[in-house]
C-alpha cells in the first residue's frame, strides 16, 4: 500500500481511501501507465466494501499537469497509441463517474488539461488558494476536447469557452465562482479540510450514497418528465432499503442511525 | 378561501394567486394529503383565467421541511404508499412546470428536501435573509433523488452534489450565488417584495406568458438546432397573436398596451 | 470593405475580422435585410482562410436592440414575413455556432432581445461597464422565445427566467456574475481589450480552433458516456494533425510553434 515507487499510492483510513498520483517529478502527468494504474485503483475501490468515500490527490507541488507530452512524442504520435491512450483516459473518467462512492479532488498547484478534467469529473473538489486551473491544449495545437466534456458540465458555456479558447489559467477563487470547485482553503489546511469533508460523506449510508450518485448522473441528461419517471422509482427503491427505514426511525427518535448498508 | 384548517390556503388579489402551505406546526411537511391539496390547488389555478401569476408561500416560520417522515413511518414504509407518494410528488412538480402561469416561491426559514425542490421547481424565487436550503435526505438514508432533478437544473453540478452528498444547509446569499433563487431581502420585506414581483409579471399578456413558459421548458433539453427549429415556430405563432400586435403597436405609439389574452 | 452605408461593415487586421452592425440610427435593429447581410458576412468569413477570429460589434451607442419592430408592423405582422424573418434569425445564430472560428461579442450600451441573443450566441463576450442586457419581449406581447435558446444555455434557469419573465435589464457586472459575458471593462478600453482577446485567440492553430469549437457544441447535449465516445475520436484525429505534433514539439523544445493549419 505504501510503495513509494508506485504510480498511484493508496492509503485507507476510517472508510476513506486516498489515491495519490505519484509522479511528482513529472507533475503527475497521465502517462499511459499512470492511466492504467488509476483505472486499476478505482476498480479496487469499487469492489471494496470498507471504502465509503475517496480522495484523489497529487504528490508534490502540482495536482496534475494532464497528459504526458514527452511520451506522446516518444511514441511518434502513432494512431494506435493515441487510440488506446484516449480510450483509457475516457474510461478512467467514466470509472470515477460510475464509482458508487463519492470522489473528492484535493487540488494544489496546477490542474491543467486532463488534470483539470479530473477535478471537473470528481463529485466534489477542495482546492488550495494557490491552485490554478487551465485547459491549455489550444496552445499546443491539441484542443482539450475530452476535458471539455467534464468542464462544460461544471461551468457555464462562456466560462468553459474562455478556458478552452484562450488556454489561460484561472486561480482558485475564480474557479470557485465558475463552479469548478466547492471550496478554497489555505494550502496548509488542504489535506485536513479534504479529509474532514471525506469523513463527513463517509459517515452516510454507503447504500444511500451509491443509489444517489448513480441517480444523479443518470438523470442529468434527461428531460424533466423523464428524469422524474426515473427518480421516483429510485425513491421507492431507496425507501424500501433497511438503511432508509433505520435513518428515518433514528431521526424521529433523535438518535444516531446505525447503517447496515442494505 | 380563508379556511384556516385547510392544508393549502389560496388568496387572490389583482391577478396574483397566493397558495400558502398551511401546516405550520409540521413545518409545512408534504404529507400525502398536502401533496394532493397542492395538486388540486394548481389544477384550479390552471383553469382560472383571472390568475396571471402565482406565489407559493409557507405559513409559519418555515417554508417547507419536505416529506412527512412521521407519516412514512406510520405507514410502515409500505411500497404501495411510497409509490403513490412519490408519484404525487413528481406530478406536483410537473404541475408547476406545466402551469401556463409563472410561479414564484416566497421563502423564509428552512426549505429542505422536497421543500428545497419546490423552490428549485418554481420559475422564480425570492428568499428572506434568514432562509436556509438543504437536501439532507442523505443524513436519513433516503437520498434526495427527486429533489436532485430540480436542483441540478438550477445549480452547477459541483454545487448540487455538495448539497446532496453532505446534506448541509446553505444560507440565502449562498443560494443566490449558486443560482437557486433570484433575490434575497430582509424578512420584513419578503411578502411585499414577492408581491411586487408577482404584480410585475402579472401585468404582462397572459397569453404571452403561457407561450413563453411552455417554450422555455420544452426547448431546454434539446440540441441548439432542434431548439431553434421549435422556438422559431413559437415566435411565428406568438407574432400572429393579437396581444403581440397590440404590444408592438403600443410600444411604437409610446402608450400602455391593453391585453386581450389572445 | 469600408462602405459606410452597408448594413454590416467588415474590417480585417492580422487574422481578426471585425463585423460591425451599422444601423446606429436604429440601434442596429435586426431588420430582415440586416439579418441577411449578417448571414452573408458570416458565410464570407467561413470561407476565408485568412480569418482566424471574429469580433461582432455594433456602431453607435447601442450594441443591438433586437428585431426591427417598425418593420414588423409595416409588414402587417404577416405570417410569410414572420416565417422568413425568424428562419433567417435562427439560421444566423446557427451560422455563428457553426462558424469554425471563435466569435467574440464586443458590447456597449444595450443588448436587448435578439441583440442579447447575439451576445449569448457568441463564443466569448466582452462588455463595457455601461452595457445593459435584457429580453424584454414579454413587455410587448412577443416572448423572447428564440433568444431564450441562447440565454438558457449561458445562464442558470432561474436567472434566465428572471430576464425572460420580467423583461428587466441587468447591468454588466450582473451579466458577468450570471455567466452571460466573460469580462467587463471601462468603455474607453472596450475595443482595445476585445481586439487583444481576439488576437490572442487568433494566435492559435486555426485547425485546432475549428476542431475544438465544433466538438464543444456537438458534445454539449450528449450524455457523458456518449460525449466521451465522440470526443475521444476527436482527440485521436486532432493528435494526427501536423499542428498538434508541431505544437507539442515546440512546447517540449521551448520555442514558439509555427502553425500550418493542417
Amino acid at each position: 500500500m505504501h510503495d513509494e515507487q508506485a504510480l498511484v499510492l493508496r492509503q485507507d483510513e476510517a472508510g476513506v481511501a486516498t489515491l495519490t498520483l505519484n509522479r511528482p517529478q513529472a507533475r503527475n502527468a497521465l502517462s499511459r501507465d499512470m492511466l492504467r494504474a488509476l483505472r486499476a485503483a478505482f476498480a479496487g475501490l469499487a469492489a471494496d466494501e470498507t471504502v465509503r468515500a475517496v480522495i484523489l490527490a497529487g504528490a508534490g507541488p502540482a495536482f496534475c499537469a494532464g497528459h504526458d507530452l514527452k511520451e506522446m512524442r516518444a511514441k511518434g504520435y502513432s494512431e494506435d497509441y493515441a487510440e488506446s491512450l484516449f480510450a483509457d483516459c475516457a474510461a478512467l473518467m467514466l470509472d470515477i463517474v460510475r464509482l458508487p462512492k463519492p470522489v473528492i479532488a484535493q487540488v494544489q498547484g496546477i490542474a491543467t488539461a486532463a488534470g483539470c478534467q479530473l477535478v471537473a469529473t470528481c463529485d466534489l473538489a477542495v482546492a488550495a488558494e494557490d491552485a490554478r486551473f487551465a485547459t491549455p491544449g489550444v496552445n499546443i495545437g491539441l484542443f482539450c476536447s475530452t476535458p471539455m466534456v467534464a468542464l462544460s458540465r461544471n461551468l457555464g458555456t462562456k466560462q468553459a469557452m474562455q478556458l478552452l479558447l484562450t488556454g489561460e489559467a484561472i486561480d482558485a477563487p475564480t474557479a470557485l465562482g465558475f463552479g469548478l470547485i466547492n471550496e478554497v482553503v489555505a494550502p496548509a489546511e488542504l489535506a485536513a479540510r479534504t479529509a474532514a469533508l471525506a469523513r463527513q460523506v463517509a459517515s452516510k449510508s454507503p447504500l444511500t450514497l451509491a443509489i444517489g450518485k448513480e441517480a444523479f448522473y443518470r438523470q442529468l441528461p434527461l428531460s424533466i418528465a423523464d428524469a422524474y419517471d426515473y427518480t421516483r422509482e429510485v425513491m421507492v427503491r431507496n425507501l424500501a432499503a433497511l438503511d432508509a427505514q433505520e435513518g428515518i426511525d433514528a431521526f424521529l427518535e433523535k438518535r444516531q442511525p446505525i447503517w447496515c448498508g442494505r
